[in-house]
């Protein structure tokens, strides 16, 4: 069953440099965890809103932002609510150094009933906390990270688009602050929010497929490393093979790895592949949560829907690039597309690998599959889908 | 031939927001380059000293900093001297999400004749450069940056401690400033350099040997990845495998790689093996610059040094677990060390590999390589050893 979070409207009232007691919900699991029971507000004048049609992804940014201080003497400091300005950070700021740093990207949908929701947010926080825990960053309370993030984003409601094209992007970030130089564990840390208004990631738009390139020379993630975390070390190095993938006329990357060159990811999305298996069976295949693939929540939930649904196969496994160029020349490949927050589904049209550019049908399949995933989700997100109506937390 | 760098004092006048023109000796490469030309001065108040013998490593920085801003647009902005300083940086920029970030290590060493010394710096400059193009950051004139780490290191000519056991720890970094959130090439970054005195890295003293942990399950590079570059994200996921290697009683990580599980690195260091091999020739092995290991300046140094010694084999090639472990068992490993910048040698006297301590007899051999190595490398850099002086660059 998959469910989402919607934001309550309590009408709280904003006033400059105004601290407001609000209710907490949850439980506090770690001592000075981020309390909203703290918050502190200071709001900002609003600027204009873009219109949703001339969305880029990630250069636009609402009046507010969050921002929680943490120190080993002081533990968490009150969260803060103020204008989206700069930060002050030491210049031998541990994340600035040593790529002590990890975020999540999150959404939140204007719905048509007017409703503003968010999709999941607890797979979120649950995911930034294991990142955390990995980065040897202070664990926090996600429940109450998230009551924050929901009074955010209730602030700056007016920055939730009125277009289902577009939506709020959500960006939690949590970063060492530690202003010294040993390699070890911060004293100092920052968790920051920031959010502003998207449209579809991609430019080419959601449902036009896009050609992968298949290098293995090139490696994300390994196992024994940190693949399977949002650590911010693990997209920096990818820009430079993606700018490789644009000269030789691709518009991604499909991350192989190992001996089998198994298929991993592509660009910053998780994979899905629907063919028809070497027993005749349809089947969704995506690869396992083995230590070197991100454990989506678009993932998640394409895995939860096609499960619930009960038509085909749902199968996570790994699949090496022989085993799916001769399932494509065989003609049992029916639909290869990418899922992540960003740009929900994104089919895959081609594929380049040792010099040679393989045609994959995902479009003269409608894809089906493809869109069918696209517009459930789409149901969830902004229609709240009555028979996915929240039942349980996430 | 080791060589370095010797800072001239051409006892440049210093005034508050003072824009001095100073002579260009290198060519300008790039255009646009950051160039000593437009160097512009902003200069702090003197602070006191920390006395030698209670500095920490990376924990104090001197009165001044460097920065350079570079934008697609405007291209590189005439570097700055300025009081040290906290970055006010866009909440969005890309270093704190994707980790474009990058750094080097260096020292200045006030020698025995009072003069200050860079040692090898080109090395350093030509290591950033290609960390640089690996990041998709901007590349820039190497001689021209080097000019403006000598002029920082000039002004804060004070802080170079004097002290043979004490130096200057210069930490040139890079960092992707785009405020946007797309995974990409960064549309502006900025070039920071902060300097401050350290003492020895290990606070168990240079030659007090260390212990380390040899777990398969912990990789820190991978061959398609980017451990031969200094970029942060190769660091921030060490810390909690150091933090494993301290709970389990070892000081250090000795990283491991592949299947014939592959003896890499150490810690942050660079790995030395000297050795009886089978052919009962002494040898001194360290692994090869494979794409997993990071090329030391240190590193280079002591193959340098031990091949201009012509006394033993000098070997770069890779070694399992099961050869190391074999020759220990033989009594045929004389002495096991680290090298690198922080460190300069760091002796190794236990692994702990599947649940056993291993002794290595790197003390009991004096350790007589590794104090030469020091003793060898402290004469070049604090006593101008005469035969080593300047003839060459770098």
């Amino acid at each position: 069953m998959i469910c989402f979070y919607e934001i309550s409207f309590y009408g709280w009232l904003l006033l400059s440099s105004y601290c407001e007691a609000l209710c907490c919900p949850h439980n506090i699991i770690l001592q000075r965890a981020p309390c909203t029971c703290d918050l502190i507000l200071f709001t900002a004048l609003t600027t204009p809103k873009p219109e949703p049609s001339t969305l880029l992804f990630g250069k636009q940014f609402s009046d507010h932002m969050l921002t929680i201080n943490w120190s080993e003497k002081g533990g968490w400091e009150s969260p803060q609510i103020k204008p989206f300005q700069n930060l002050s950070l030491h210049p031998a700021s541990s994340a600035l150094h040593y790529s002590i740093e990890l975020f999540e990207g999150m959404k939140a949908y204007r719905g048509v009933d007017n409703h503003i929701r968010l999709f999941r947010p607890m797979l979120n926080m649950e995911r930034m906390h294991r990142s955390a825990d990995r980065s040897s960053l202070p664990l926090f309370d996600k429940g109450e990270l998230l009551e924050c993030i929901k009074k955010l984003v209730e602030i700056d409601q007016e920055w939730v688009p009125y277009s289902q094209d577009a939506s709020l992007y959500i960006r939690p970030t949590y970063i060492g602050t530690e202003p010294s130089l040993g390699v070890s564990r911060p004293g100092k840390a920052m968790i920051f929010v920031i959010i502003g208004p998207v449209g579809p990631y991609f430019s080419t738009g959601s449902f036009n497929p896009v050609s992968l390139l298949a290098d293995p020379a090139f490696v994300r993630a390994w196992k024994g490393g940190v693949g399977a975390y949002k650590m911010g070390g693990n997209y920096g190095p990818t820009i430079a093979v993606q700018n490789e993938a644009v000269k030789r006329g691709c518009q991604q990357v499909l991350w192989l790895y190992g001996q089998d060159e198994e298929i991993t990811e592509v660009g910053t999305m998780n994979l899905f592949i629907y063919w028809t298996n070497e027993k005749g069976e349809k089947e969704l295949v995506t690869p396992p949560l083995d230590g070197i693939i991100l454990p989506g929540v678009t993932r998640q939930s394409l895995l939860d829907l096609g499960r619930s649904w009960g038509e085909f196969k749902v199968t996570e496994r790994t699949m090496g690039m022989k085993e799916l160029l001769g399932a494509l020349d065989a003609g049992r490949v029916l639909e290869v597309f990418g899922a992540g927050t960003a740009c929900v589904v994104c089919p895959v049209g081609s594929l380049l690998y040792k010099g040679k550019m393989y045609q994959i049908p995902t479009m003269q399949n409608g894809p089906d599959l493809a869109k069918r995933f696209y517009k459930e989700l789409t149901d969830i997100q902004v229609r709240a889908s009555p028979h996915l109506y929240p039942k349980s937390k996430y």
